[in-house]
């Protein structure tokens, strides 16, 4: 098994992009990655997106996009796993280079939610649920989501101010990234009196939907030496599911999937919770957040939280999060999200956060999940000594 | 990179399944694999599916099936290219286990179509044409081949009864295979009288939308030997794209993309067109059936529809191809299908295959198509001396 380092990424800017089509997000991304990797070809391309039928009456990407990048004749697919699909197209270029098969792999996350408003966004939304259980009710994510906050607040004691810390965090890190939705601060007094969007989970529990496009090149790790000064090093990868319906999960409260994942690639780059400096986790709600810290052994089961809280996930904390603003203030272009995370931590990781930047940050991880941990999917990510 | 083969296969019966779900569906054919296979773990799920969203409401299918089929924890993901996403996802599939990551992988291919009727079918299926340059035109699969043939026809004059034979031949195999959806023999007389969908295309060039799921399970060729008396092992693997629209490729009537996988699947394994027992196409329309012959080096340009003509292709003839009836007679659940080609040729190498046995099949080759050739997955598959 060969090892893969990334050697380029690129962006666009997350928001609503009306004016332009999911080839051309996709397009820029593409251009600024290649450009960042020094390399005009790739071998395959790997394309992420949840919801192109719904929302562009676009499907096939795969084949759409390489040509358009001017990449025709490659190999490409779409994968897709919902607010997962990120990761997991990630995880598919990771394989084929790991495999021998592919020498140089693209990756792109492409994702335009806001064509469609109101209840058809929400209804393309709902298919990620399990339809014949949870759609055919008229649920939501943020409504499922709502369910699950109840009861953590119920089980844990805790209370809605509880959570703020968490948005809170993404905004102040949201606010010095120029690729971020929403760039305002926010104050935890404005938190709790935000509008209910499904009680208890308010506008500023859940990130928004969101338009961008984010690109990622990957060679194996021998040829990433000579091609770029700072590759990065792909220590970990995992992916793990589990019951899509939440009325199925052994226990609604823990993220079974994200931690057979974290543990998976925790393990296979010999690395501990203690040994992270930048957790790029999936923070679709505020509740998730405190769940994955927990599933990942940062925090003991009920107390994610209190890392909000104490302030512990701040660019100066132990363990810091949304560094770039996450999911709640970069945005949440759904299909697309997970290759930002990766795109973000590889900026961390070489030193390029500006702003934003982590002291010495050597060891990343990313954590994508697709319908409220149905699937999750970890890698973790190890920059050269600096 | 290691070799992997391939040691269980299942499918259900290609049909109109009205009464039972995409996920029922999964569950057949996964169980019949895993019991061909010997194992009830896996590692790994690659699901092909193209429309589920479109048709039965449901995106995220990975978690989904993977729980639903017993197997709730492991690695899922969904991948997406039209006709050729079941090919992709035993692309992955291959991948995956080729790199050493993942041991036993299973790919299952399921789709649902003929929930939606009329328009409302063909405009799921209209979603994987260029939706800015085909789509909104109001072009469909049928219309753009419909375009393609005329032209072929024009070319190299050839007239509409010379593409007979390839629907003939599909509807003899297809008559003795019990999961085939149209098991009548057709006369070439009927072919020629059979109603227009879109001139040229008739209702007899072009495969009916189906119901229907097929699995296969990988591991590497070392557990293969002690794990079944017959593993069949894939020689080639390669996946090549064109433009998606018709009117952007530099000869529409050269499949650029199955040539590219053709030719590179054939490097791999070593073998010639001449060295090919079986070769299960994409026959979703004889257009495209006369094309691929021609982008495979079977036929030169423009004689690809002399050997339906001559009887080439039928089970006793030089090139044996749809031995099971292909697109035209089994059916073409459009995610599934490149899952079921790898089902077919894996009985014909194993010596399943009942009446539709190929004498002495020892290279076996399936070759997907999306979107008339826009992304094209090819495998060769060989099974043991006999």
């Amino acid at each position: 098994m060969r090892d893969v380092s990334i050697i380029g990424v690129g962006m666009t800017p997350v928001g609503e992009h009306w004016d332009r089509s999911l080839r051309e997000l996709a397009l820029e991304a593409i251009r600024a990655a290649l450009d960042d990797a020094g390399r005009s070809r790739v071998d395959a391309l790997f394309v992420a997106n949840a919801f192109g039928g719904e929302t562009s009456r676009q499907e096939h990407l795969g084949a759409l996009i390489a040509d358009y990048v001017g990449l025709r004749g490659i190999e490409a697919a779409r994968v897709e796993a919902e607010g997962a699909s990120g990761g997991l197209a990630f995880r598919q270029a990771y394989l084929a280079v790991a495999s021998g098969a592919v020498d140089f792999a693209l990756v792109c996350g492409v994702e335009k939610m806001t064509d469609l408003v109101g209840s058809r966004r929400v209804g393309a939304r709902s298919l990620a649920l399990d339809g014949d259980y949870e759609g055919i009710q008229g649920a939501t994510p943020a409504a499922m989501a709502g369910l699950l906050m109840r009861r953590y607040m119920h089980e844990y004691g805790v209370n809605l101010a509880d959570f703020a810390g968490f948005s809170v965090n993404a905004h102040a890190n949201g606010s010095r990234n120029p690729y971020a939705m929403y760039r305002n601060l926010l104050k935890p007094e404005r938190f709790t009196r935000a509008p209910m969007v499904c009680d208890p989970v308010s506008l500023f529990d859940m990130a928004p939907d969101a338009d961008g496009a984010a690109a990622v090149v990957l060679c194996s790790s021998d040829c990433a030496e000579d091609a770029v000064p700072r590759p990065i090093r792909i220590a970990g990868s995992a992916v793990a599911t589990d019951a899509l319906p939440l009325h199925d999960r052994a226990d609604p409260l823990f993220l079974h999937a994200a931690n057979l994942a974290l543990g998976r690639a925790f393990e296979q780059a010999n690395v501990e919770p203690n040994d992270v400096d930048v957790f790029e986790l999936h923070d679709e709600f505020t509740v998730l957040s405190a769940m994955q810290l927990e599933a990942g052994g940062f925090a003991e089961r009920g107390e994610g939280w209190k890392l909000a809280v104490n302030g512990k996930i701040g660019l100066e904390g132990e363990l810091p999060i949304s560094t770039f603003g996450g999911l709640k203030s970069r945005g949440h272009p759904v299909g697309a999200t997970g290759v930002y995370q990766i795109v973000e931590v590889v900026l961390q990781l070489r030193g390029q956060a500006g702003d934003n930047q982590v002291g010495d940050a050597r060891v990343g991880v990313t954590l994508g999940l697709g319908s409220l941990g149905a699937t999750a999917v970890a890698h973790v990510l190890e920059g050269p000594e600096r």
